[in-house]
């Protein structure tokens, strides 16, 4: 047996433990981000750089590793590979500021309040080119079929979550197909190249795409409670932004199932005025705290990642297996 | 010799006969679009149908038919793969008018006034993706990695063209840096990935890429041309619009070039204040005559239809080459 499985998942030593066996991975994959996102436009260079290293978690770029390892593929390119699913996620970032007029991402002031909408717009067109045409370098049409069709489904995601923002119609199902588009379907994709990459057979490919799917659903619903419980200088965004936007993220959802009709009339109309006050927030906090929302929440992201680490059983005990399963409960314990 | 060269080009006969010819083509390419670009999102449909659906040429699918068809190919799936350029093309266009904040498109209200920025900005990523989605059906991951490669050049000609927006250093190579890459390279692209899809060879490949290069180039001169000259009823935007947005195309920069100190600098004022008057606009039309910008821009343009004409000279002639041909100087003779 591996020796972190010793560790309590999501304590700070496995935390450590599991940082430091992915460390030269990380290097890796900070040196190849640099590599390949570069225009000739030193504009371009900018705005990409603002959003690419600022801090990301870079657990996109990791799992595609981890699936390709998993599956025994040990060649260089695939950091190459690894960079796609970054790529990705940084234009949806600038694409999704636009759209959400963010104040503030990787505890940094998103591009479009110093550029302007334009060049948010702009720079996240050329960073999905970009990935879309990494991907298409390998030689093998099913990557770059599933990173676009990943790519239509983050839109779709990112629409539905417009359409829906503030209607109270919004239900369980609802959140779950928005988090699945606009979140976990990248994050699934993420593992599911590393396994194409690697020649994977279909059980192994479709292990990989669930492992992944599981993860990135928790880790929205991770993120949609952070939203509330956080401290923003560990968490790198303004916490209260999803009540100030509107967003009917789960906890919020309970809550209103749950509530008291006077407590669900007035979370309804403090969701709909387009802001909130620290008292507003307060007052929304205990209300998710009292009916159970939060505590639904990461229940439902326990499970979730319970069920990731379960997809993996078809593959034979290792070192990269059990680490991948602390790096599930990571998802789990994260703070930011 | 086939019937259609005893015709002027350019002529309104030639032009009717050119149209009844592919007519049979547009058909098919009209079903094809309406095909593949849905979304099981109504909403998502709506905003794409408004831009895909209003009136635009079709130049770039039949461009993609032709190519193949003159290698050869008779397959119907070239309609297929005829839509990919279209739907890009539609992408753009919804990011371009948020980008410029355009008056009217293709005779219409822009989609970003009707529906917002972000809902221009997420349906433009979703046919982004739709469109690469369809391009990577083709199991030719060479196709694929010219479509991404087009929407990073057409990301980053958008930027150049934002960052270059008034600054009088913009010469004739920047013009052409910019056109290249907003309107060339897919209009080039459109007919490359016929070839590809015909299995053409490697010269008839590149033939065919220059054939649309040329046409791509002069297109967007002719369009600069217009948007001083045109008749906005017919042409489908406002005119004047590049001279209220400052822009720099030819016309102009062959005017500040030759222009008498006084005009110059009265026409770099104009450029820079954001908008323009009726006797701003005559005014400046008056000086793009005098100095000879228009003339200079169409002169340029009618030589570079003669070298994509030129293109094909490796080709057998045949009926689809005369047509070609034709279409060719349709793209110099049309008035939208």
């Amino acid at each position: 047996m591996a020796p972190q499985l010793k560790k309590i998942p999501g304590s700070k030593e496995s935390l450590k433990e599991v940082m430091d066996f992915f460390q030269p991975d990380f290097l890796k994959i900070e040196t190849t981000l640099k590599k390949h996102f570069a225009s000739h436009i030193s504009f371009v260079n900018q705005v990409s750089s603002h959003i690419l290293f600022s801090g990301g978690k870079r657990l996109r770029p990791l799992l595609t590793v981890c699936a390709a390892r998993l599956c025994d593929y040990s060649n260089d390119d695939i950091y190459d590979l690894s960079a796609v699913p970054e790529y990705l996620h940084a234009a949806s970032l600038l694409h999704d500021d636009v759209v959400d007029a963010g104040e503030m991402r990787r505890g940094k002031t998103p591009a479009y309040k110093i550029w302007g909408n334009s060049a948010a717009v702009l720079v996240g067109d050329f960073l999905y080119a970009r990935a879309i045409e990494l991907a298409s370098r390998f030689e093998d049409v099913r990557i770059a079929r599933e990173i676009s069709k990943t790519v239509a489904l983050m839109s779709e995601g990112e629409i539905i979550q417009l359409l829906h923002a503030k209607v109270p119609s919004f239900d369980e199902k609802t959140y779950f197909d928005v988090i699945f588009r606009k979140t976990a379907a990248l994050i699934s994709t993420s593992c599911k190249i590393g396994a194409l990459m690697a020649n994977g057979s279909m059980d192994e490919i479709e292990a990989l795409s669930n492992y992944g799917l599981f993860i990135g659903q928790a880790f929205q619903m991770v993120d949609d409670v952070l939203d509330y419980t956080a401290d923003t200088s560990e968490f790198g965004k303004v916490i209260g932004t999803d009540l100030a936007e509107g967003k009917l993220t789960l906890p919020i959802v309970v809550a209103l199932d749950r509530a008291s009709k006077p407590d669900r009339d007035k979370l309804m109309t403090l969701l709909c005025q387009g802001y909130a006050s620290t008292t507003d927030f307060k007052w929304v906090k205990e209300l998710l705290m009292e009916t159970g929302g939060l505590r639904y929440t990461i229940k439902k992201a326990k499970k979730l990642i319970d069920q990731a680490c379960d997809s993996l059983s078809i593959f034979p005990d290792s070192k990269i297996k059990t680490n991948m399963k602390m790096l599930a409960q990571y998802v789990l314990e994260r703070r930011k």
